[in-house]
């Protein structure tokens, strides 16, 4: 492709992540066009319903309701797939790619379901994928993983990666309302979608955890290899206890590599996260990830994670890149997955087995209120070779109940399945036991 | 220049940092190469006793005594100015631009004081300047500012930019030790220097103000536009009272650009800072740095601003970015001045005046323990618009003299300028009043 003198920008969507694009970028186009020296045309837009009211005027003569055509337009240099989901978005990048073009992106469930074949698609092609906006909105921590800390390897990357169950957890905590009180409030304010299994079931955490570890390791880890673990069935028992015990509850996804046996494990649970940490701070529907690095040390990135004007900023930035991209021939960016795989040294890296994954751990039980109950659990656990650090008996929920909340020595994620397993087959275990994990990090 | 094959890296100076850069260029070069998809070579480096023992072994045949050699060797592709200072390490960048070459330097005094004649001469022999380590060592903030943030305006910046003073002020404020022995442990621990006077003067923080508000907003603030305060003359005294109020003391760099009057301010000075905000509670040798853009919103970046291998990792970073550009001819970085200029959009921004720059005020004020001071006192606040908020009148600290802190409302630089020379004409005031502002930052 010649260098073009005008960058042509065609929209697939006009969602809510859309209309901020559309919105900033005509807004601050004068200053964008002097910082990038090139001039920007939003030249053509697919949208579902052109007569839809929307928040920023589109011109008549450049919308259409075919996003093919837009991804396909030879005058268009880069594509905004801005549509979602992974049918229609899939085909519009992959048509996309095929000519050539670039593709900016959002779609963080297309991206962890077809990366492998984006990226070939990018390279058969000679176009491009970015996808700054699919993890932690505003923060530009995939530019911060891919070049500014380009001289580290990533021991461990943890992070709060969705702003809804960020939000509820605050609430909890903040409020003393339950969970269920939370979500509602949470979808009243529009943090929360109308389903919101997703989030609170930790899956876009985990697609979002899928990203950075590529981005780090260059393996693509499936959401089924992760241990991944919701909030719903957080208490204000939990809070209450995490915050006597000195610890805040945050749903993490970490990610950590060990350079010695060349493993690494990605989960995404809900943590007891030491209130001395500055992760512990970051409240409400803010993200936060500390990243460290074997030469960096950690480093921390915290800002809005979702949200129109958010996503719109880690868009444009990758707009900018791709213009930088198109006058230039080349990119800084590591620019697919080729380079990512060789990026994290992925030769002989494997998943950790679970009983090198460890943590302390927190445990509540609800339990029948008669003598010998303790002596049962402490017998499973110790069977299992699990540590018990504390023990609360707390005010019983009904009568001849009981609630336990168990802290654990240092143990590992294999013990403390089987010792889950064993406390299921007790009878005077009334329910499965909720288990956190504690975070104790450093940073 | 021809796409080399291979990359030579020159080293000028191969001190702490040096010493950094070379031993993580060495350990994980094959890393590094995977990642850029170039071989480096770590080709010669100019020290000045090449017998010195040194933490990494230097094949003999390497070395040099003269850097401008390794500057102008036409084999070098990059140089990497780790001299520091503002002479011989002039004297090496210009050489080495003059000559096309790309520049990897931390030297922040030597951009602030040179930046403009070195842009010049980048531009002028086709060479590159890059330093991201000149400003909070291994977080990577330059390289946001102007490429992940590049959709923003930023109407604000602070920032802890400086570990020397956060670690005095954090000893003071956990510990409850003078100003004088937590410098004299930040000596002994090496996180001080030998001289002081540039950290804790606030000189240090004003050149790294410098450079942001140069990468924001196009313009070279000099630091003697600035209002620049250090921390020598904070107390324990201080401390307790901004605790008791829920502050903590941070010394900030804050950026303000106002986009309706274009106006620009710079300044540095020990700020209490609420201490709900998440840069209250980065401590230590760490810093921290609050952007808020028009955009993204507030976004925050913390981590380990200095030190041998934070700093090393900027720099590899920087070296990546010269690599992909020597390799594909162009940078997506922004790459020199004009176009840092146009960044901000500098057409007819101003420096503000000091009446249009406002904070709460904290004064402490040594006075003679007599009837009427408070009334001399407040007359001279009222007599130049100045509100009090609270005061405090504290226990002696000498026979028949007292300590009185006071806050005021919401007021400017220019009134509480003209109040301190009013108060210094009393008798009853025994010394300069100490003036803190007060950091309301809504994040």
């Amino acid at each position: 492709m010649s260098k073009p003198s005008v960058i042509n920008i065609g929209f697939c969507g006009l969602g809510t992540v859309g209309q901020g694009v559309w919105k900033h970028l005509s807004g601050n186009r004068a200053l964008l066009e002097a910082r990038l020296g090139s001039k920007l045309e939003l030249y053509r837009v697919a949208v579902r319903h052109p007569a839809k009211a929307r928040g920023v005027k589109i011109p008549a003569g450049k919308l259409t309701t075919d996003p093919l055509a837009v991804a396909t337009d030879p005058a268009v240099h880069i594509v905004c797939e801005l549509i979602g989901g992974t049918t229609l978005a899939r085909d519009v990048t992959l048509a996309a790619l095929a000519q050539g073009k670039i593709v900016v992106s959002a779609n963080k469930a297309l991206l962890c379901g077809f990366g492998a074949e984006i990226f070939a698609a990018a390279r058969k092609g000679g176009g491009h994928y970015f996808f700054e906006a699919s993890v932690a909105g505003g923060i530009p921590i995939i530019k911060a993983l891919r070049e500014g800390l380009i001289a580290n390897r990533f021991g461990r990357i943890y992070g709060i990666l969705n702003g809804t169950c960020n939000y509820i957890l605050t609430r909890m905590e903040r409020e003393g309302i339950s969970y269920a009180d939370a979500l509602a409030e949470a979808k009243r304010l529009g943090y929360a979608e109308a389903d919101e299994s997703l989030d609170v079931q930790g899956w876009d955490t985990a697609h979002k955890a899928a990203i950075l570890a590529f981005l780090a390791h260059g393996v693509w880890v499936k959401t089924d290899q992760m241990l991944v673990e919701g909030i719903t069935r957080i208490t204000q028992t939990d809070i209450v206890h995490a915050a006597q015990l000195g610890y805040g509850i945050k749903l993490l996804a970490v990610i950590t590599r060990n350079f010695e046996t060349n493993q690494l494990f990605v989960r995404v649970h809900p943590t007891l996260l030491p209130r001395r940490l500055v992760l512990a701070s970051v409240d409400g529907v803010f993200n936060g990830i500390a990243v460290t690095g074997d030469v960096a040390g950690t480093t921390l990135y915290i800002g809005c994670g979702a949200g129109q004007d958010a996503t719109a900023s880690a868009v444009i930035g990758d707009i900018a890149d791709a213009v930088t991209l198109l006058t230039s021939g080349k990119s800084v960016v590591v620019p697919d997955e080729a380079a990512a795989i060789h990026a994290g040294g992925r030769q002989g890296v494997q998943l950790a087995p679970l009983e090198s994954v460890g943590s302390r751990y927190y445990l509540r039980l609800e339990v029948r209120d008669q003598p010998g109950v303790l002596a049962q659990i402490a017998t499973v656990m110790a069977r299992n070779r699990v540590s018990i650090e504390s023990v609360i008996q707390r005010g019983n929920r009904g009568p001849e109940t009981a609630t336990l909340i168990l802290t654990t020595h240092q143990s590992n994620e294999q013990a403390i399945r089987a010792t889950l397993a064993g406390l299921a087959q007790l009878d005077s275990v009334l329910e499965a036991p909720l288990l956190l994990r504690i975070g104790d990090f450093d940073e």
